[in-house]
C-alpha cells in the first residue's frame, strides 16, 4: 500500500479542448480523519461530461473547481478508518471523493451493499441513471405512443434515457457516433432505430423514421444535432437540455440553435434541468431502475481505464466520443 | 363611394426584407353576398410582425398566404348588406376581413358594441390583448416580486404584456428603440425602468437594473437582445418565446441564442405559443384587460395611417421600428 496520497488537482483553466497538462498530479501525506469522518481509498473513479462545466470559471449551477484544488468527481471508495457512525472499515462506499487516492468523507457519503458492482453503482444506480430518470419523466414527460429521439445515445446518460422511453411504451430513436453504437443500440438496448452521425444526414434520416415528428428530445449534444431536432419536432414537443457536449470545449460559445423558434408554431418547450434538485426523490427512481435492471428492460455498458496515472487522459476520452457506455477508471 | 374593389393580393414571396412591390394592387367587382353572409366596408386595417411568416412557405401555424390571394389581415369594417341573422346594415365588426375595401365575411365577425373605439378593438381588445395576456400569465407565470423584462416593450403587445406584469405586481423593465419610446414606457405605461437597445448596452444596463436575474422574459425580438437576457436569467426562468422581429426577414435564418444553455444551470424554460389555441378562452382575458382600461392599468397607443394605396408601406413600418404602439391604417 503506497504511504502517500496521490491527487489530480486543476493546474489551470482549459481553453478551447481540456488537456492532460490542466491537471497536475500532487503528492501529500495520507489524510487522518477527525471525529465524524472517514478514511476512504478511492477504488473507481467516474468521468461525466459536465466536468468540462465545473472547471471554468463561468456562472453554473456549482461554484467552479478552484485552481490548485483536487478535482471533482464521483467515486466509489472502501472505508479505512473510521471516526463516524454507521461506517466501518471494509464497507464500500459511493460519493464526491475527487481525483485522489485517498480521502476523507463524512455522512455525505452513502454505504453500498456488499455485492454491488461499482459500475452500475456510478453508473445506472448512480447520478446517471437519476439523471436519464427525472429528466426524461419530469421534464420530458413522455406518453405512450410518443416520439422520444436521444442524442448521445450510446452514452451513459443517453442509452438509460432511451431504455426507459421504450419501458414506457414510446418509440425511440437514439442518435450516436458510429456503427457499433448504434447496433448497440437497436441490437442490446432495444432502441426502435439508430442514426449515425457521423455517417448520416441526422434530418433526413429523422424525416423518415419519423414522419409525423419529434415529441421528446432528450439533448445531450447541442449543436446541428439540436437543429436537425427543432427543426422536426411535433406539436407541443417538449426539448429537454441535459447537455451540450459538442460545444463544451470550444473556445468562442458557438451559435445557438438557429431553430429555436420552431418552439412558437409548435407550442414547444424547451427546459434545462439538473440532477442535484432531484436527489431527495433518489429512492422513488432507484426502485424503478432496480425494478427495470432485474426485469432485463435496462441494459448498460461501461469503459473502464486503468491507473491513476491515466486520469486525465480517461476525462479527455467524453470529449472524442471514444467512451462506450459509462466512462470510468479503475485505481 | 368607390364602385369597384380595390385589395392587396400577394404577388410573390419576399425576400430577405419584404417590400412593398411583394404586393399588387387588383381591382374587382364589389362581391354579393349569398344567404349566410354579410357585405363589409372596411374601415380599419391591423398590422402585426407575424405577418411576414404568414407569407413565408415555411411550415408555420397557419397555412402561408397563397401568391395571388389577398393579403391576410385583422380589420374592423361596416356591415354595409347583410344575409346572416344578428348581422344589421351598420353594425361595426371585426375579423379577418384582409387587406381589400370591400369584403364578404360569416358569423366569424364579431360585433362591436355601437361606441368602440376601433383602435382599441384592433390592439388590447383584439389579438394583440389577447396573446399579452395568455402570453405573459399563462406561459410566463409572473409572479408577485418578479423581474420581468419585456423585448418590443413600446409595441402593441410588449406594452400590455409590461402593464399587466405591472398590475400582477412585479418589477418591470422594457427594452425598446429610440428615447420616446423608453420615456414614453416608464411615464405613462408606469415601466419602472425601460432600456435603450440603441442608444445602451442592454446586458450592462441589466446588470445595474435587475442584479438578481430576471424570472420572466417576454421576447417579441429575438437576435442579441434574447442573448443579452438569457445570460442574466434568475434561477427557474420562463422565457415566453412570442417573437423574434429581429430575424423575420433575415435573408438567411440567423444564429440562434448562443446563451440557450444558460437554461441548464438555471433550471429555465423556453416556451412558444400561439394566440389561436386561446380563442375559446377570449372572454376571460376581455374581461380583465377591459376592467384594467378602465381602472386605468393600461394605456395603449395607435401609431395611424391613411389611405388604402398606402397598405404595404404600412406593414414596412413595423420592420424598422417606425411604429409606436400598434400599427393600424384608416381607410
Amino acid at each position: 500500500m503506497t504511504q502517500e496520497n496521490r491527487q489530480w488537482r486543476l493546474a489551470r483553466r482549459p481553453v478551447g479542448m481540456v488537456q492532460e497538462r490542466d491537471f497536475a498530479l500532487h503528492r501529500e501525506p495520507i489524510p487522518t480523519p477527525s471525529d465524524g469522518q472517514v478514511l476512504v481509498r478511492t477504488r473507481w473513479l467516474a468521468f461525466e461530461p459536465a466536468m468540462r462545466g465545473w472547471i471554468e470559471d463561468r456562472p453554473n449551477y456549482i461554484p467552479p473547481v478552484p485552481i490548485g484544488d483536487v478535482m471533482r468527481g464521483m467515486a466509489v471508495g472502501e472505508v479505512v478508518e473510521s471516526k463516524l457512525d454507521g461506517y466501518a472499515p471494509g464497507d464500500r462506499v459511493t460519493g464526491m471523493l475527487g481525483w485522489q487516492e485517498w480521502a476523507i468523507g463524512d455522512a455525505g457519503l452513502r454505504v453500498l451493499p456488499p455485492d454491488t458492482d461499482p459500475r452500475i453503482a456510478l453508473s445506472v444506480f448512480g447520478i446517471t441513471g437519476l439523471t436519464a430518470y427525472f429528466g426524461l419523466l419530469d421534464i420530458g414527460q413522455p406518453k405512450a405512443g410518443d416520439v422520444v429521439v436521444v442524442s448521445g445515445a450510446a452514452g451513459a446518460t443517453g442509452s438509460v434515457v432511451g431504455q426507459i422511453a421504450k419501458r414506457k411504451d414510446c418509440r425511440v430513436i437514439g442518435i450516436a457516433g458510429g456503427a457499433e453504437k448504434c447496433a448497440w443500440l437497436t441490437d442490446k438496448a432495444h432502441f426502435d432505430a439508430a442514426i449515425d452521425y457521423k455517417a448520416e444526414n441526422v434530418g433526413e434520416r429523422l424525416d423518415v423514421l419519423c414522419p409525423d415528428g419529434v415529441d421528446v428530445f432528450f439533448d445531450n449534444v447541442g449543436g446541428p444535432i439540436l437543429d436537425a431536432v427543432l427543426a422536426r419536432i411535433a406539436l407541443h414537443a417538449r426539448i429537454v437540455v441535459c447537455g451540450a457536449i459538442s460545444a463544451y470545449n470550444a473556445e468562442e460559445r458557438p451559435p445557438g440553435p438557429r431553430n429555436y423558434y420552431r418552439i412558437v408554431a409548435q407550442r414547444g418547450r424547451m427546459q434545462g434541468f439538473v440532477v442535484i434538485d432531484y436527489l431527495s426523490r433518489a429512492a422513488e427512481a432507484m426502485k424503478d431502475l432496480a425494478t427495470w435492471v432485474a426485469e432485463g428492460h435496462i441494459t448498460w455498458e461501461a469503459d473502464v481505464q486503468q491507473g491513476f496515472e491515466n486520469v486525465p487522459k480517461t476525462l479527455l476520452r467524453l470529449y472524442s466520443g471514444q467512451n462506450f457506455g459509462k466512462q470510468l477508471l479503475e485505481l
